[in-house]
């Protein structure tokens, strides 16, 4: 399970979409959320939405890995389709906030690699989110807020990543994502004994 | 400082060749050895060559980070250099028994990543050895006996990597050297703390 936190405009959402381009072993967790659809995203890729009195169903339900609720707006994992996928043998990309990843920590800690990804500068961040032009300028400036909250929790990550040049940073991640399979690779006490064996 | 560790045939020399060819921000560390050369190795390149009166001399005088006797032949790392190099923002690699890296981490564990590589099988180590031939038979059967011991030591380390594929190897050892570099970034603290100035 590799996360992957940042405050908006900072480039996460398209790391990850090259990071699953790269590597068929992740694929992505998609949230749920009861905040409505922007402009191009779709149902079921970007985000599974519903509404807000559906979502706190499925959290009583215990269908969540974690959720929270931000800006207003609920966000939560959901528990079948990421142990589906685990158990088949791939990873799991997070596109989740600080929130988010405490509550992941909290359930599953040993199987969580974090990567916190930061703009290269505040001019940066804001150019990015003001170009991205689908939020209001209210939105623009809350999230600018934001940023600074969410920046915040940068320490409690495994790894932190500055996006100056995205394939550098997607180099980055790519390289954190072999190293941690590499050391969690599983049968590896089992090799050793059998290997010893034979000696 | 990054250690590379295995039992003699395992590819460790071949990989820690492809990873200095491959990647210029990082240096070898050159030994020194009171053992005898072996045909082909160069004096200042594979080791530095002493006899052991000159080995203990240098040693007395604390110019070791660590040495070891293996195989009734001493084996040190010089200190000087490997501090000119990391003074100089390079990495060093060492390529050293699991002795050497138990006395490397005694004295610079948040400076190391250790990384242990195991053959893929008991009888391809037999094949290597053996093809080597630069060791009389006898010698080949007391570092299978070796590898034995050395192999025991395995879960000392930081990662641990099966040889079976030396492109697949390269590549696994130049992930965790860039994903440590990620880790190991100095100044991470002052970019934040001026970034949350100025948002």
């Amino acid at each position: 399970m590799l996360v992957l936190s940042s405050p908006s405009g900072a480039g996460k959402s398209t790391l990850a979409r090259k990071l699953l381009e790269a590597d068929a072993g992740i694929e992505m967790s998609v949230s749920v959320t009861s905040r409505k659809p922007r402009p191009g995203e779709i149902n079921g890729t970007d985000y599974q939405f519903v509404d807000a009195d559906e979502f706190t169903r499925m959290r009583d339900r215990g269908e969540f890995l974690e959720w929270a609720l931000v800006f207003d707006n609920f966000y939560g994992t959901p528990k079948a389709r990421v142990e589906a996928t685990l158990s088949g043998g791939r990873d799991v990309l997070f596109d989740i906030d600080w929130q988010g990843t405490e509550s992941l920590q909290k359930t599953a800690k040993n199987d969580l690699v974090t990567v916190f990804v930061l703009p290269p500068s505040a001019q940066e961040l804001e150019e990015r989110l003001t170009k991205r032009a689908q939020d209001p300028p209210e939105v623009v400036r809350r999230r600018m807020a934001g940023a600074s909250n969410e920046i915040q929790h940068w320490d409690d990550y495994d790894y932190v990543i500055i996006n100056e040049d995205a394939d550098v940073a997607l180099r980055e991640i790519r390289a954190i994502l072999e190293a941690e399979r590499v050391k969690r690779r599983t049968g590896l006490q089992e090799f050793v004994r059998s290997l010893q064996s034979k000696l």
